[in-house]
């Protein structure tokens, strides 16, 4: 295997230089295993960019294999023999002519994050995480999970030859579950919410020294998640659109969005502006909305949320501030949709585009049809929508009523 | 549309000069709509191999966008302005290597059709069929379906505004009669086999003109799942494994992997040793087995058939002379697994490589462990396998019982 990826990737090196924490400014050893600075902010990633930019360009990203290690000088692991990988990255963008045309939108792409191995985008986060974790020498992780993180990161423990701990609400997707199992991971269920799972995780770790790898509780996932900024950019031919409209619930991808913005802006492969980052929630859990219309610099806890787009059903995200702050700095917006227009928005992205999405992804077209229907998002703007997972995944989110033909029937 | 696909596929044509039968030989016209030879054989599209090998090499493929339509000299489609697509092919080819060293293979790679729109390698028939269709001028097709084929071309065919008629099993999974319907198709269920359906859709494009979709009644579905051998070779280097083991129902996949070799051979893109092809067909459903096992030329109806993958139920394929022709030519076989092996085997990719498949994929896996230990497959060769979709698809294929945690429980 080493010698496999040896050949994919020889030659490159990881720029990572340290930890940092945003909130507080502290730095830690990347070298150690590391989960939250003792102020309690989440670690981020730092590299070294000048040596980075030396080593790496838009026209050597050319000549590499179509998937996220291929932004590996700007990713943490140090040595190629570590990449646990099934092939994750540079999903298609598509666009939407149709919708493009019907909305009227300057232009507007699909970020189709269903087309990644498990089906969802949480597959970048468990590569990248579980890729350095082993790197560490870590033998079991442990984590809560809605579903789609946990089938992801149960997927490369396996790969890894990890062993995975994951506690899920019952009401998580009976696949995901099934997807954890089959990957011989421990998972156990709980009658009660992912917060419910949280606290049990985390008296696990406490008394087991297991690794956490709840979301941003490690500096990893969310190195994993920024190349989604990464891969949006260079499949734009490095030209940056006006808007790019996410799903929030966790928001690991929106901090890695803006991250890979910043990062990227540093390098010099994109200009100063950067897109107008729209996080889209559910009206039943709408945390970040409210706190974004007081102009807060952190959510409330969201009470008795509910919502059918269940991977955004998260009521208070750890890493709420630096969502928050990423919409500030962009001067972008947080706008909330309801069940009835993300279900709306389900079946026109399948009947105008052949897009079957996510609720969550629907949740992000129906988020920017409302922008543009206020002119928040202009005629001539450029859009990109994050589809965080694949329609499959869901099976009873629509409901048809099929009708028979009899054997002698004609149609 | 138009415009933005101009930009990816610029300046590039198609070769494609005929179809031909390749039971008679008899020539067609592919400017217009074709179906099947009047001697009843299938059609194959021709191209103008010199022209299309001075317009296209290994070399010139680099700069290209990692789909499918990277082969566009070699593909159907005349006007880029035609192209359908949702950003298929080029799907990862993901090394095995617990799997090759518990079982002494020399090489051993997963090809994965999961990581696809609509979560199957049907994904790339309908790309291509449906952007010929369009191409020639087409409003209605009509095809039957055991489910995740109707699901792709429901999907490209709302994408291209033609409406799609589709009649399934009852027995079809529910994800894809969902997936048809959001698209827009119009769908009917049957209380029988996908044969009975087929027979409804013959009646109904006798009496409504409708395009004919069904496998191999149009030349382009096989054209697109070519594209997989063109892959397998561009991602090995253009160095072609000892052997290529194929989930065979249809046997679409097969045939096309077949012509694909052929024509890298005339381009001299590899040499002239091929892969030995492997048909893995189930025990319950296994009619290229008997016919390979009798040398035969064709195959009989296997009555009574039942599997639990699905996907290759299918007791007597249209084009199975092309799939037992591909094995004979190729020093290939034709095996059997049972449905309990292809369950270990769904497993057993799962926990030890982290790689969910549908119980197709699975069924490869076992056929090529049966060869591994009859030495068909020495130790020292190289086996690329075919996982056909995505594991997620199939959410009631493995059952687990889950224990649950108490809310205060410890783990």
């Amino acid at each position: 295997m080493a010698q496999k990826t040896k050949g994919l990737y020889g030659g490159v090196r990881s720029f990572i230089s340290a930890l940092c924490c945003p909130k507080c400014g502290k730095e830690y050893d990347h070298l150690k295993i590391q989960h939250i600075c003792e102020c309690g902010g989440p670690l981020l990633a730092v590299y070294d960019m000048p040596q980075a930019g030396k080593h790496l360009s838009p026209e050597l990203l050319k000549e590499r294999p179509p998937n996220l290690w291929r932004y590996r000088e700007l990713l943490p692991v140090l040595d190629a023999a570590n990449i646990v990988s099934l092939g994750e990255g540079f999903t298609p963008l598509t666009p939407l002519p149709r919708l493009e045309e019907r909305y009227g939108f300057g232009s507007l792409y699909l970020k189709d994050e269903g087309v990644i191995p498990t089906g969802t985008f949480k597959a970048r986060g468990a590569a990248v995480g579980i890729s350095k974790a082993k790197e560490l020498g870590v033998r079991h992780i442990a984590m809560p999970t809605n579903g789609n993180a946990g089938a992801a990161w149960a997927a490369y423990a396996a790969r890894a030859e990890i062993e995975a701990h994951i506690v899920m609400p019952e009401a998580a997707p009976l696949i995901t579950r099934t997807e954890c199992a089959a990957a011989g991971a421990k998972v156990l269920m709980v009658k009660g919410l992912i917060s419910d799972c949280g606290k049990i995780i985390a008296r696990a770790i406490a008394s087991r020294g297991w690794y956490d790898a709840s979301t941003l509780k490690e500096p990893y996932r969310i190195e994993g998640k920024k190349t989604m900024g990464y891969e949006i950019a260079e499949q734009l031919g490095w030209k940056i659109p006006d808007v790019i409209a996410y799903p929030t619930g966790g928001g690991v991808g929106i901090i890695g969005i803006y991250k890979a913005l910043c990062e990227m802006r540093t390098l010099g492969w994109i200009g100063e502006k950067f897109p107008r980052l729209v996080a889209v929630q559910a009206e039943g859990c709408a945390p970040i909305v409210r706190a974004f219309e007081k102009n807060a610099g952190k959510s409330e806890f969201f009470p008795d949320s509910k919502t059918v787009a269940f991977g955004i059903n998260v009521p208070k995200a750890f890493g709420d501030f630096l969502v928050l702050d990423g919409l500030y700095k962009t001067a972008g917006t947080a706008v909330s949709v309801t069940d009835g227009e993300i279900i709306e928005s389900l079946k026109e992205l399948a009947s105008a585009e052949g897009e079957f999405v996510c609720p969550e992804g629907a949740a992000a077209f129906a988020g920017i049809k409302k922008l543009r229907a206020q002119n928040w998002i202009r005629a001539d703007e450029s859009v990109v929508l994050l589809n965080t997972g694949a329609g499959i995944k869901y099976p009873h989110t629509l409901n048809f009523d099929i009708p028979f033909c009899s054997l002698d029937g004609n149609i």
